[in-house]
């Protein structure tokens, strides 16, 4: 649990030398009705390796956005270490990292949350090398990503993988940011829809009301509801599961083709919905998507592709 | 499918004779975060055995309410009767009807889905014995009673049993009633605080606003989600899931007692709700609630009772 892990001013130095493997999954949050706490795990993964140095900090990006990303301690993957070792109390006088980026940046795919764990679990590798405390348990890593990078829907799938459920409990000192992973149902197949443009989460966020009809506030509780029914144990409900009226309409200027994509594919059937803060669109079906439909999503600019509903995060040795 | 309940305007009328005897679960809904959405059979059973007649309609009413309700082809039985043969195609010269009331009147037990339940489930039962057509699917039985009642939560916990998740599709002429079972985990026990006051539905939800803070509303998303895992596989979340910030808290005023037993419940770690309307309290935990726990209700007015999560209605041969 959270109340564990100490950050305590005297930090235990990590020998120089120890090096840590970490796959990260990306993932898909504010699922249908679910904003803010249905995240689903998805297989496109960021790999980094992180090796202790004697000092300074070296950052190797290749893949997705590596000419957009800092190249020094400010990465957001070297922070999220960092972090973690100071959760851990540790430090390390330096460190060489490699990123290997799959996950499409500023797309509504998770990304950044991916980054916070990697860098996360990649700490906890290290302080578990090293001896210095065991890993950081799934409840550790999805408090700590989350409190990070803010997301704590995309945080703990990334985290947990397959779907899952956060919520967030207030009263304390901080926010306690909880999940619970769902098993979700073999049969669902999930296809996202990447278009060649870029969203801002903080920007989309903005055209959120602070109030909203109450009407709608349930027609989301009761599909919320049932999306966790769909998801796990019965994909035929999947439709009506991913219905919402409290995050994407309010959005949808900001992402018209997106918004059209969606009202398209739920047109024809299908339980579609904007992936994250958009642009991406998610569609979780029964079976794959036919080709006649992500012929129309690619005439439209976004490029279809099947994804696997992925596991979590991995942690191994770099030798590995 | 609710597409094939024919309302015809020739009817075929039902021989006189025939009997049918049907047994109902009460409910508890509104569970939590589930405004009109998650509700949950309980094994407290109202029984009615209903016979054709060659005119009139008689009715005999014991135990709870006895004395309040109308004995003619008002009594909301013989309503629900005469809607189910007619959604079947069919009247009935007369009947002959027996309520036997265990559910308490007015306490959020859904005692009046329970009864509208039971007249259509007799109708289905006595339409098909003769020969007229085959009983009403669930889903038939989850349509006409949460139209003829207005409470899906509740009607469709009599309808299917254990727990359900329901849901409303508008758009067509008429709103669609849809429903899911819910497998409750074997874990939990539910326990009714019944207080010797009434309450009224349709005055409670006056006091709910039109409007309600963003956060609230993905509050209660957020809970409503996790619910379906507490209930089915995760009872060590119930508490967290049995949290709501949409209708409970405006609704306060109107049961103050009801209020403070929730309030003092959940203080000590119980998952406590308002059943339904109100006034009765449900508890869900993971075994009994302690003897001293029962005892603080009991000062206050409220009678605890452990009740077991019921199975769905039952049609049977009256002679059975």
């Amino acid at each position: 649990m959270t109340d564990d892990i100490a950050v305590t001013d005297a930090k235990v130095r990590i020998p120089e030398g120890i090096s840590v493997r970490v796959r990260v999954p990306a993932s898909s949050a504010n699922l249908g009705p679910g904003f803010d706490c249905l995240g689903v795990a998805l297989g496109i993964y960021d790999e980094i390796i992180v090796e202790t140095t004697a000092d300074g900090i070296e950052v190797e990006v290749t893949g997705q956005a590596a000419d957009e990303v800092p190249h020094d301690g400010s990465h957001l993957v070297a922070r999220a270490i960092a972090r973690g070792l100071s959760a851990g109390g540790a430090i390390a006088p330096g460190l060489k990292l490699r990123c290997v980026n799959a996950i499409p940046h500023s797309r509504g795919l998770g990304s950044s949350a991916a980054a916070a764990v990697s860098g996360l679990a990649a700490a906890s590798g290290l302080l578990a090398e090293a001896g210095i405390r065991p890993p950081f348990d799934p409840d550790e890593l999805v408090q700590l990503s989350s409190e990070f990078e803010g997301h704590p829907d995309n945080a703990a799938a990334s985290v947990l993988g397959s779907a899952v459920v956060t919520w967030t409990e207030q009263g304390g000192p901080e926010n306690r940011y909880r999940a619970r992973r769902l098993v979700v149902h073999p049969d669902i197949t999930a296809t996202v829809f990447v278009p060649d443009t870029e969203s801002s989460t903080s920007f989309t966020r903005g055209l959120l009301p602070d109030s909203v009809p109450r009407h709608d506030a349930i027609f989301n509780v009761s599909r919320a509801a049932l999306a966790v029914v769909a998801l796990t144990s019965d994909p035929t409900a999947l439709f009506a599961a991913t219905d919402d009226r409290l995050h994407q309409g309010y959005r949808a200027e900001a992402m018209a083709p997106t918004a059209a994509l969606v009202a398209e594919l739920r047109e024809r059937g299908f339980a579609a919905t904007v992936s994250g803060a958009g642009p991406t669109v998610l569609v979780l079906s029964i079976g794959p998507v036919p080709a006649d439909v992500r012929e129309v999503a690619s005439a439209s600019g976004f490029v279809a592709s099947t994804v696997a509903i992925a596991g979590g995060v991995e942690i191994s040795r770099s030798s590995d």
